[in-house]
């Protein structure tokens, strides 16, 4: 367990296979460490070159004096077998294999001479993947140019992935949409570290308050399952499980070679252990944001909105998500009435009507986000609507203090996302619809159920 | 129904209630359509004022001596009564009434009123309004301002809006998403013109190819039934229907004034009649986006990816939708493994792998789009991957000469979006995940089942 913290606290790197081409991924690579303000030694291996980008280039990595805590290969597959064969010489701690070549491509003989030749000795991420990320130790290992695949911000959710190019993608995705990693780690074909050892380790990271995962399949489930039962005491674990269907499953087993399992009794598992389950891609992180928050009391919801289409389609969401509709007491219904035009709605939905503006809302919402009979509170803002100024930002970001779960539904453009950034960075999730405000809430309510019957 | 016509195509207009103060609706909707390409005369009707941003001003619309297609009332609601009147005496062929205050609060005599001064004299939408846009002809009378909400570009798509905030939501996101609309009306209180009306004239609008409708309710449902049912020989209508439970249904007799209408009957009556319904806000665009293409010989998918994960995510969601995956012929699965890694996958998924760059992914395509056994296309593109150049977006362009409907996915961030609107703008469309994808698949595989039925 221990060791696996040299993955993402290393105090020196060997890059073995660094290339003198930019296109290579042993550039790349090479090129992003140096670049970033990770603080540890770089070391580039490369036995027909002197130097590259500036830097002194070994021979093989047993020529460096210093101890090599990771060591990561991007030679081609047939001489991947030597290079781990000098880690291991030179002591190396951990080591992340990115040579394809392997058991995807049907070669299993050349897995099981790197298991022989690691045991008891080294860890091995991959081979066939396309690396690690820790936003905090700034390592970097991913290949994929930064222009074309943004890295994400620091934050709170760890993301392990099956699939190297689904990683990279939602990475890519996530920044865009400014949600804050902790780590990233690609498993590729998992011939030593599996995605038990990772969440066992994750289970333990201070950094790491969400844990998504991006499954295909498991070799040891029944270890997956008491994992997961014991890391989602402590801290919740959403998965995307592929392969659902035979046709998908069929595709599972040519990808990583990982067996598919039987969808249904991973759904089942998934539920007795507190994991919550993602239907898509989409849902993996609206559920992951609905966690920046605390497990609400209860299940009761509060709808607040300025325009009564999106009110009544989160309330059709919440109740065919069989969520309940909060009864406000009488004597807030009288309070709130003050405050909004005689005519406006005060029942499941509070509608503040088209011209409600920022102090309308600020209000309001000091009234329901204190107000017993409420649990969780959704906040639907229209920032087309003129009558609302930018600081209803302020007027949201200040309802933290009564640490009550809020959601934030803001649908539109440009103008909108500007605000949903600035609500975000301060920890209250932002969803673009209703269903997906709804469904991510209804995570949160799932997670705070199962932990009250454990 | 020649008469809908003024509300889109005025020679000219007049806006009564033009206001001084910039941050009312009577100034803004004055100023862009000023600043607007409307090639038609605007007049400013406000008996206080001599002129207003350097237009002049009459004290009443019938002090105009010009004749007058369309009339914007944007005064409080107690001077409405007189002003429709006004325009009524002045041979004002249409009229939008923006103005509040009326059966959404409880005030349904004014509404009979005029119900009783416009009848067979001048044609209403309203009141209650957020206004109409015409990217075609340039009429703007949306009060929102432009920073806040964004106008769409030219395109097929039209959409009706019962809910005005809805309306401008969605509005201000698809321009940000780059859909293009025809036409946008916000249908309000409709004493006068309502959905019907709207659809009617929409299934002649020959800039419009594909009918979007946000519902809550229908006053006169058998009507609307029929209509679709005409609609959808010609053209595709999808929509979104509010109020599915029994609380939402609450919600909106208090919005609308509507009568929410048994939500399974609504959604029977839309099957039986070959329109589309959507589940969630998402899917209505989704599924409008479809149908940017010809309709497809059948339902036999081929998905292909450089990303073995999200092929799999892609044949799952398939399988769920209760869509086929196609079985290409010998001789092109032959054909095809000349141009890709001995070890990939031609099966269901095309499985193109990690470094297949755009060559690979012109001639598998141009052997796919061929294959008679395949009625549909989902190209999976990740653009994170270094081997994919930005010449992809022409490969995927010149697809468009076989006339098979195809499917774009790519996940990611800003390059990605880059990519994804030149695909776009081509006709071609291009969704953020798997899932959503295959979803939009199913709206236009349905769609043409339903038309070989009739």
């Amino acid at each position: 367990m221990q060791l696996l913290n040299y993955f993402f606290n290393p105090k020196s790197i060997a890059v073995i296979g660094v290339s003198r081409n930019p296109k290579k991924f042993g550039h790349i690579i090479f090129k992003n460490l140096l670049e970033s303000k990770f603080k540890g030694k770089v070391f580039a291996i490369n036995p027909n070159a002197d130097n590259i980008l500036g830097e002194k280039c070994y021979p093989n990595i047993t020529d460096i004096k210093e101890n090599i805590d990771l060591s990561l290969i991007l030679l081609p597959s047939e001489k991947v077998l030597d290079a781990v064969n000098d880690c291991v010489k030179k002591n190396v701690k951990v080591c992340i294999i990115f040579s394809a070549g392997f058991s995807e491509v049907g070669n299993k003989e050349d897995e099981e001479k790197i298991k022989d030749i690691i045991r008891n000795k080294m860890r091995v991420i991959g081979p066939n993947v396309l690396g690690i990320y820790d936003a905090y130790s700034n390592i970097d290992t991913i290949f994929n140019l930064r222009y074309r695949q943004k890295r994400p911000e620091k934050g709170p959710i760890a993301f392990v992935s099956q699939s190297g190019a689904f990683g990279a993608a939602i990475m890519d995705w996530a920044s865009s949409e400014n949600i804050g990693f902790s780590k990233f780690i690609s498993l590729g074909n998992m011939i030593d570290v599996d995605e038990v050892d990772l969440l066992e380790y994750l289970m333990h990271d201070n950094r790491t308050k969400i844990i998504t995962l991006y499954l295909e399949g498991s070799k040891r489930p029944r270890k997956l399952f008491e994992t997961l039962k014991e890391i989602t005491k402590i801290k919740p674990v959403i998965v995307l499980k592929a392969g659902k269907t035979s046709e998908g499953a069929k595709a599972i087993s040519s990808h990583t070679g990982s067996l598919a399992g039987e969808s249904k009794l991973y759904s089942a598992l998934f539920k007795q252990s507190g994991t919550i389950e993602a239907n898509d891609t989409e849902e993996l992180f609206d559920f992951a944001k609905a966690f920046y928050q605390n497990l609400p009391n209860g299940e009761r919801i509060q709808i607040i909105t300025d325009g009564g289409g999106f009110g009544i389609m989160a309330a059709d969401a919440a109740i065919k998500n069989g969520l309940k509709l909060a009864n406000l007491s009488e004597k807030n219904k009288n309070e709130i009435k003050k405050f909004i035009p005689r005519y406006a709605v005060v029942e499941n939905i509070i509608d503040l009507t088209g011209d409600a503006d920022t102090k309308r809302y600020e209000n309001v919402l000091n009234i329901v986000m204190k107000d017993e009979n409420i649990d969780i509170v959704l906040v639907i803002i229209l920032l087309q609507i003129s009558a609302l100024q930018s600081d209803i930002v302020d007027v949201i970001n200040k309802m933290k203090k009564y640490n009550k779960p809020l959601f934030v539904c803001a649908p539109g453009g440009e103008f909108t996302n500007l605000h949903k950034n600035l609500i975000e960075k301060n920890g209250i999730p932002v969803y673009p619809t209703p269903e997906r405000a709804i469904k991510a809430i209804k995570a949160l309510v799932e997670y705070k159920k199962y932990k009250d019957k454990i």
